[in-house]
């Protein structure tokens, strides 16, 4: 089955462990063992979880043998960030006034329009 | 099982069909049987879509018997926008210096503190 990059990110954010993680990883980096430590985890339960996160490109790690850091990558949640601000108008007021205003100015322009 | 509410959405959001759904009722409220044609899906196919997201609320549908048009329903969407906000440093360049001349202003403001 092959899945979209934008589904496997929301896919991957819809647990709140795995929200966690990554807001633990917002701070600085981390080891499988220091991820594990205040979560009470088993180390194989927060390894599947690293996994799905890797999976999405929410994270990346290290390629030490022993210390393979885990840290945050980018991009997945800027696309996440910009899929959702196509719908900021349906919570932000003031932004519904700009885009009436925007339009406003469109249907004035079309008006006195240079042909 | 329970699950959390962003977890709700961002499960709902793990769909192209069920995202472009809310990209269709972003532009005016529809019903079933209109956002069933752009899809060439079957009714039921769309109805289970429909179901999702109107349990992780992100949609809510018209109480009326024979039309009951979908519209979207912004708050669980400003969640999504409000939690991948706190990981805009990453991606964000000019943000990320901002954040760092905060960083030094509470340094300096520390130093020449009010005791």
């Amino acid at each position: 089955m092959t899945t979209d990059q934008l589904s496997a990110t929301f896919a991957a954010l819809s647990d709140p462990t795995r929200r966690a993680i990554l807001a633990r990883l917002a701070s600085s980096e981390a080891s499988v063992t220091e991820l594990a430590e205040p979560f009470e985890m088993s180390m194989p339960a927060i390894s599947k979880h690293l996994k799905v996160l890797e999976r999405a490109g929410l994270i990346a790690r290290g390629r030490e043998a022993q210390w393979r850091p885990c840290r945050i990558e980018a991009g997945p949640l800027k696309d996440v960030a910009d899929w959702v601000e196509h719908y900021r108008r349906f919570w932000d007021e003031s932004f519904d006034r700009l885009d009436e205003y925007l339009k406003e100015l469109k249907k004035k322009e079309k008006k006195h329009g240079h042909k």
